[in-house]
Order: C-alpha cells, then structure tokens, then sequence
C-alpha cells in the first residue's frame, strides 16, 4: 500500500468530542468516523486491525473445537419472550417491527437465537459437546454511549455458546476458553489480567472478566502481591476484620450533638476518633423496599455484592424525601438502631466492631457506644464491602493491590438456565432426557482494539503491538522528489512486503515532517528512513516507535534487519 | 475436520416450506435455518462457504485498488432524508427509533453513509479516484420473502462505492469493477453472463448485470447468438419491425361483432387471422394518470421501459373500476382509436402495421382497418416491449436466444446524483468545486451461495464448485469399526490436510449408505472410498461427485492423485 492511496484521512487537531485517548487518536489518525452517537465507520486502517484481532480470535476459537456459524443480528421478539428478557432488556434493546408488526429487536447478545437452534437440532447425548461461535455486530442502545469504541452502541463482539451434557463438561469448555482467551490477548500483544467476575444480569455464575490494563480503564481490579488471585473490585471477597478486645468497658448507648456533622470525615474530626470506629449508614432503595447498608466508616458498599445478596433487580441510593418519610431519619444522620420499616444488610465487619457510633436518625445526632452485637439487629450479615488497595487477600492474606482495567473478555457459566427456559433437551447414555449445560464467551473485538490503544500509546499518537498493527514496517523515502531516495524506498518496499512484512511506503510529496507525524500518529512499529546522508553510506535509518531507538542497517541488509528487528520488539 | 464433530444437522425430509432447489438442499444438508420469515442462521458448511465467496471478492476488489471498510448498519434518518430516499423507500426499509426516539434505518444499501462520509474528508483532485468497498448484512423488508436465501430480509452483500473526478475515471472505475465482477464469478466456478441491465430505482444510468445461468432464475435475459450482445429482457433494446406493404387497400375503420371475444387468441381465432394484425391494448394506472400501452397482438408489454418513458414512479394495472370509469370502456375490448383521458405510448412497431384490429371502447366490438398512423395519436412513440426468443439482436440483428438468470451483481454508474443530493464535492486542479462522479457496485454474496446450489445440483444434493466447496474432499471408511480401515482413512485424510487440501474425514460409526447419501447431500467434490476390497488390493476408491466417475488409486499416490484430480474437475 502507499500513503498517497491509503484513505487515512488525519487531522492535526483533536476532535471537542473525544474525551479518552484511544478516540482521540483513532479519530486523529484517519481510523474511526462517527456516524451517530456511539456508532461509527471503520476505516481502512481500523479495519485492518479488526481483521488482524479477528483472525487470532478465529484461530484460538478453531483450535480448542470452536465452529464458527454466523446468526441473524435481527431477532423475533418470541424468543426472548419465551426466557422472559423481552420484559427484562428495557431500554438498553433496540426493538422494531416489520411491515407486518412483528416484534423484532437488534441482538444484545445471542443466547436465545443459539439455544433455540440447538434445541431443534439436538437430540442426542453423542452430538455433545458443542462449541458454537460467531464474529459480528452486537446492539445495545446505551443511555450514553461515550468514549469512542470503548462503550458504542453497535460494537463487533466474538460470542461463543458451549453445549455440554454436565458440570463436568461444563468445567471442560469454560476451561478450554479461559484458556484460548489468555491466549489471545497474548498473542495481540497485550499485557492483561483474567480476573474473577461477577457474573450480572446474564446469569449463571461463575465467570472470570479478561481486563486490559490501562489508566483509563472503567473496572477497578485487585490482586494479590503474593498469589495469582485477581478480581473484579465488584466480584473480589473479603473477610470480615476482626478486633482485638481492648478492655475498653461496654457503655450504654448514649446520644451525642454531631450539629451539621454530616460526613465521615466531619463525624471523625468533631468526635476526635478514627473511621475505624465509625458505622457507615447508606439508604438505598430497591424492588424489595428501602435497605440501610452498614460498613465501616472507611470503607464503601458494593453495591453489586449488596445487590446480589439481597437478590432484587434495582438497587438505588434513596433520595431524601425517602429517608425523611418512609425511613423517618435524616441525611448524613443514617443509623441502623431501632431501625425500622427497612432491611438492614451489614457488612460483616460491622458486626465484629466496638463501641462505635452512628447516626441516630435526628438532625445533628449520633449514637456514641454503639455494640453492633447489642445494639443492631440486621436481617443480613455479609459481604457487602467494596476491596481496598492493602486489604488481605481472600486466598492467602497478603495485601492486594489495585489497578484498572478495560473489559475485554468474558467467560461465563450460564449452567441450565437458558436450556431450562427455552426446554433445550437431549437423551443421555440412558434414554434419559436432561437440559443442556451451557456457557458463553465474548471477546469484545471492536473494544480490544480501542484497549490496545489506551494501553499503547504515547503524546505522539499510538503505539501498535506488532501482531494487529494496520501495517508493521512503513518506508519514508526524506524527498519522495529525489529519484535516487525513491527507487532505493522502492526497492525495500518490495522486498518488505515479498518477505511477507505487512509494509506502507510514504510516497507523498510532503515535508518530512508531516510524514514522520502521520507516521507517529498512526503508530506503525518500524519506520525506515531513506534520507540523502544514510544513502550516500549505503544505509538507511530504522526508528522503533515504542523506544524511540534508532538503527542503521546496511541496504543489502535491510530487510532481513527489519525482519529480525520486528521479531524483537 | 471430522463429520462426528461437525455441527451439520443433515435431515432426510424436505422442508415443506422450501420451493426453490437451493432452500431446500441447504435446509437437508444442514447448512441454514430459519430464525424469521427471510432471516437465517448460517450454519458452519455455509459459513465456510461464504467466507470462500468472501475471500475471492476482497481479493478481487483489493487487486483493483479497493479499500474495505466497514459502516454501520443502523443509518441515521438525517442523511436519508437529505437525499429524499427516507420517503421514497416506504416499507422495504426496517425502521427504528433509539431510546432518545431518534430515527434510525438498517441499511438498505449505503449511498447516503458513504457519500457523507466522504465528502467531510475528501478535500482536493488529489484524494481522488477513491474505491472503498465493504462486506455486510443489508436489510429489506420484502412483503413476501422467499426462496430460501435467494429474497431475504437479512442477507450478505459486498458494497464497493467509487469516487472519481469526471465520467472519465468513472468509466475506468466502472469498467475495473466490471473485469473484477467477471473475474470473481469465474473463480467461483459458476457459469454466468454480464447483461446490460435497467439501471432502476437507486439512480443513475449506464450499469450491467452478472446473471449465474439457471432455469430456475428469477430474471430473464436474451443473448445474442452470434454477437456477444447480451441484456435482462427489462433493459433489451428492440428496433421498429417494419412489414414490406403487400398492396392491401387502405379501406375505413369498421366495427365489428366480437361477441366474449376478449383475449387476443380467441380474437385471431375468430377473426381467422394473425396475431401480428392485433394492437394490443393494457390500461395502466400511474402517478401521472391513466395509460394505455400498445404492443403488436403477438408481443408483450416491458413495463420497465414504459415507466422508464414515461418518467413515473409507480405504474400498475388499471382495474375494471378504472377501466369503466375513467377510460369509458370495458377490459377485453381497449383500444387506443378515439380514445380521450389518457396517455397513449405506442410501441414503435405499432405504428408501422398496416390493416390492424383493436378494441372499439364498447363490450363485444373490435375495430377492423385500423391504419395506425391515420387512426391512433399516441402521446409517445417507443420501444416499449419485451424481448422474445429469436427477436433480432439489437448490435448485430442475428436472433435472440432467452436464457434464466439469477442475478447476483451489479454494476452502476450512479455519477453525480448522490454528491450533489449530499454535496460531496472537491477542488480541481483550478481550485474550482466540482460534485465528485460516483459508481456503485454489489455483489450478493449470500445469493451467490444459493445461485451457485441452483446452477450445480442433481437429485442426490448439491455438487459444489470446487473453489467454493466447504470441503473439497471427503475421506470415507466403509466400517469406521475395521482399524485397518480407520488407519489407511487417519493417514490419507492427514497427508491431503498437510497438502493444503480441504478435507474432512467421515469418522462416524454408521452405515456406508447413509455416509455416502450424506456426502452426496452435501456435494463435496470427490469421495475417497476406503473399503475392505480396495484396502487388500493396496488401493482407494475416488468418485467424482458431479460426473460419478470413478477412479481406483495406489494407496501410496493418493493424495497426489486427489489433488492432480481437483485441478482438474
């Protein structure tokens, strides 16, 4: 390819609308256009990523026994009525009727489309197990969709669905795709994290996240410094804390003036004591009535593990019109002592605190002695607390650490629910009929290319990972004008590409400068360099993006050095 | 490959609902099923076979200097409605709107989306000739979708869209376009014919049609059988039929007695004479009020060009209503003699006959003597008819073959229609703004499946081109229980696998008969037989699926011989 074909349409400025960097740059670059909110064209070069990511996908869904079907992205309404997620979906669906008013919507996801199939074609234990997988476009209608590819509403995603006859062969598929999925964002040249994951509206459970990790990253992921755990923040256990008893006496609960002290910080300050001894009160409203969640004062609910634990479908924070009537309390006054017309969940390091305060339920009141085990009596005792940097691992204790992550990944156990709802059946060894046992697995496609981005890149544009860069090598001739500079970036050209490099020649008649920006911004690996100086010694200059290192090879060498070189890097 | 594994889910019976040959076998061979009326699942063999029709056409398109991309499906309204196409396209478009009641499409077809992308950044002379192109689902909202893949709602096309400077790049970009089109259905192994084709309702003139030749073809296209003229009947060319004057006496027009006499051959026969001696009359209800179309007795009405002529966009048959009340006649006994309130097109052979009969207006009564030039004003004079086997060839004037087609192409010059509709311009080399000339250019990749199942099958199932086939081989031990035989089927099913042959091996512990009948279902192009005779003699059995030919191999050339075999078939 040559740069004066290329449709690669860069732009010096960054667009207002790109809040994150890998927007930004595929905006910058010539790769992305939108054509409305949150769906966009992928250009050649975005285009040629995708198909990069794609085929390494292909591979590793071929090789563990994947067989890759295509489905239909427009769905009958009957389907997803038949499991109940016609209802469920709300808004989040795009829906649409045909000529005829036939429901139909966009496919969110596939396991109704591929469960239906299945069940019609199946019927017997020998046609088992089955790995079932497709490459396409996916629809979810997001209140807001931002970021570029990284939260679209059209987005490219690979999904596979795993039929087996049991757990067993269950635990075999999941297994198998753990496995091909750490292999895949291995092979695009990324450094993630499979981490455990809460497994949310799709059901089932059991389910591990595969996370990019990246600054920009929306999920938060703890690990543990000594072991190999790692969880999603949302997902990740911990114990509860317990305190040593310090011989301090156990007081009757006493109320204290707190005037205005609303926060945890103000509380702390105006009473003089650490957070440690503080419960922290939160009103949230659900579809099973209003919930106080208590942790401790320096710690924060996870709502996802406060969800779960309560099993309802919305969880809330109260507004304070709730808090006033139905709870009869006040903000920044929360506290679960003779509670009352509420649930009350705590976190189970609560209840192993002492003397401790809370909120009374009166303006510009706290309880001071508070003996959780005396004082509170909660309908739930768990869980429900968000992991913190330095908190003990839930494998080995040693202290995990955080970072943050870009989804990319998902694998997950959906066991029978989906056979069970849509009666998807087959006839064991015996005669016998069973639902099949299933999973499902998507890699975000469109996402990891916007992930690799974030994660590599520098203020001159991106960086690509050789293995999904649009072009690996690209040829710089200083003067495209000069005949001798050209033939010789003609000559490596062909011998590049006849070598089997992926290679870009800049044939254009511009600056340098300009060449070597675009080169930058666009992000390819290797860049060779035909300037007047290099080729009166018989050489040419090769830059390594990523390092910024420089090289120069003889021209008789040239491509079997670039070759050898990309290997490296 | 191993047939055990493969999710192919053959069935012996024939769908009831399937009436084309090709919905049919794809249905028993398993390689489609249906999730809505004109929407499908394709299944792994189908799939595998698109992304080899896939392959061919990128690799085509790319040779020519295509760039693929890939827009997105749902379209925004605004940009249909720029170009007016949101109303014109009525209920063939999915419509939908997004949670903010946004308009949205699924595209149809991607005009608007290109044309805008480009124009925001094509600047400049030099940006141009641009041939981007994309692979992708289109949506239309057939009123009766049918035929399996041949009319669906939801089906496979590649898109390329070219943008030159003048209609001279235009007819360079046409032209490559069209030798890419040749060459892509060669590679197919299909046979097929370019034809001069209508250039319809999306605009622009000048385009051809690729046709895969068989009878069971939706359209219908005439050759020529001396000249490589060749075009869909809509679109064909006829001249005058001049008739040499035979010294008839020009005598007045007559009425005559035709009692119940109302089609044209109960008429001749009751007249005792030539359908030729016949003006035909049809009464059209269009846009621009009611028609009448004249055709000579034994010649047909081509409403494509008759609405083309009349420049109306919609055109169908008068009822009886209309026929009675606004034409003041009666159907069986139109006439175009003193007819008043209408629009009289003429097919130019009619005004050359001599001593015709039309209908007199009245039940039961013909006019005989008509003169058309002295008795009948039309408001045009044109070619208007359909053309029939044996009608001169409108290059050469030798006669007309007719032959079934199946489109599965097409090549359009759209030039400036869409850039000026979405003003898509650029500088030229004076700094001067011209609209950019525009092409489009389909290809139906999931039609070209079927077509290609059309074209190849006979009573046993589909026998597939060997550049298209899912698989080209099919290695078959009799008794898949006789080791001896299971070992000799492993070693050649792995050496023509290392060959780069596709294959795949019929490992399944059932009857030869249903092996062989499901081979034959799925018509990969040869069979190896490994059978307990053959074994003894040191050799295999190969049967060719589409002649039946059998040949017998030394074990030890095998797979040579298979290959020599497949270039050859």
């Amino acid at each position: 390819m040559r740069v004066s074909q290329l449709y690669a349409p860069t732009l010096r400025e960054t667009p207002a609308e790109a809040e994150v960097v890998s927007h930004q740059l595929m905006l910058r670059a010539g790769m992305i256009r939108k054509a409305a909110g949150g769906v966009y064209t992928y250009l050649p070069l975005a285009w040629k990523v995708l198909k990069k990511i794609e085929a390494i996908v292909r591979e590793e869904m071929d090789a563990k026994g994947g067989q890759e079907l295509l489905m239909p992205i427009i769905q009958p309404a009957e389907m997803w009525q038949e499991t109940g997620r016609w209802d469920v979906y709300g808004e989040e669906m795009f829906r649409l009727r045909d000529r005829h008013s036939r429901n139909f919507c966009l496919g969110p996801t596939h396991e109704e489309m591929i469960t239906t199939l299945v069940r019609s074609d199946v019927r017997s234990y020998r046609q088992l197990p089955l790995l079932l997988y497709q490459i396409q476009n996916k629809y979810r209608d997001e209140i807001r969709p931002r970021f570029g590819l990284m939260r679209g509403r059209e987005f490219i995603m690979k999904d596979l669905y795993s039929f087996d006859r049991d757990e067993a062969g269950l635990d075999e598929s999941y297994n198998k795709m753990y496995d091909a999925y750490s292999r895949i964002f291995s092979r695009c040249g990324l450094e993630f994290r499979p981490v455990e994951a809460d497994s949310g509206a799709i059901g089932g459970s059991g389910s591990h996240e595969f996370m990019v990790i990246a600054d920009s990253g929306e999920a938060a992921i703890a690990f543990c410094s000594a072991c190999d755990y790692a969880a999603n923040v949302e997902k990740a256990e911990l114990q509860a804390i317990e305190v040593e008893a310090d011989g301090t006496a156990v007081l009757p609960l006493e109320r204290v003036a707190t005037p205005n002290m609303k926060s945890i910080k103000e509380v702390t300050r105006f009473l003089g004591m650490d957070a440690t001894r503080i419960i922290k009160t939160i009103a949230y409203q659900t579809d099973k009535g209003p919930v106080l969640a208590l942790v401790r004062g320096d710690h924060e609910v996870n709502e996802i593990k406060l969800k779960n634990k309560l099993d309802c479908l919305y969880l809330e924070l109260a507004n304070e019109a709730v808090i006033a009537e139905v709870l009869e309390s006040c903000a920044g006054f929360l506290g679960p002592v003779k509670a009352q017309n509420v649930t009350v969940v705590a976190d189970h390091t609560v209840m192993l605190m002492r003397d401790a305060v809370c909120g009374a339920n009166s303006q510009d009141v706290h309880y001071l002695h508070v003996q959780p085990q005396r004082d509170i009596q909660p309908a739930i005792v768990a869980d429900i607390r968000l992991i913190q940097e330095n908190d003990p691992c839930p494998r080995c204790g040693a202290p995990v650490k955080t970072a943050r992550g870009i989804e990319v990944g998902q694998v997950f156990k959906l066991h029978t629910k989906y056979s069970q709802a849509l009666n998807a059946v087959y006839l064991d060894e015996n005669g016998k009929e069973a639902p099949m046992v299933m999973g499902c697995y998507g890699v975000g496609v469109s996402r990891t290319m916007a992930a690799a981005i974030e994660q590599n890149h520098d203020e001159n544009g991106i960086i690509w990972p050789v293995p999904i860069a649009p072009y690996q090598v690209i040829v710089v001739p200083v003067n495209a004008k000069d005949a001798a500079q050209m033939a010789l970036a003609e000559k490596i050209y062909g011998e590049l590409s006849a070598a089997g490099v992926e290679t870009i020649l800049d044939d254009r008649n511009e600056r340098p400068g300009v060449k070597f920006k675009d080169a930058d911004l666009i992000g390819y690996p290797l860049r060779v360099i035909i300037g007047p100086k290099t080729l009166q010694e018989g050489k040419v200059e090769v830059k390594v993006r990523r390092s910024g290192e420089i090289e120069f090879f003889a021209i008789e060498q040239c491509s079997g050095k670039v070759k050898e070189l990309l290997g490296k890097i």
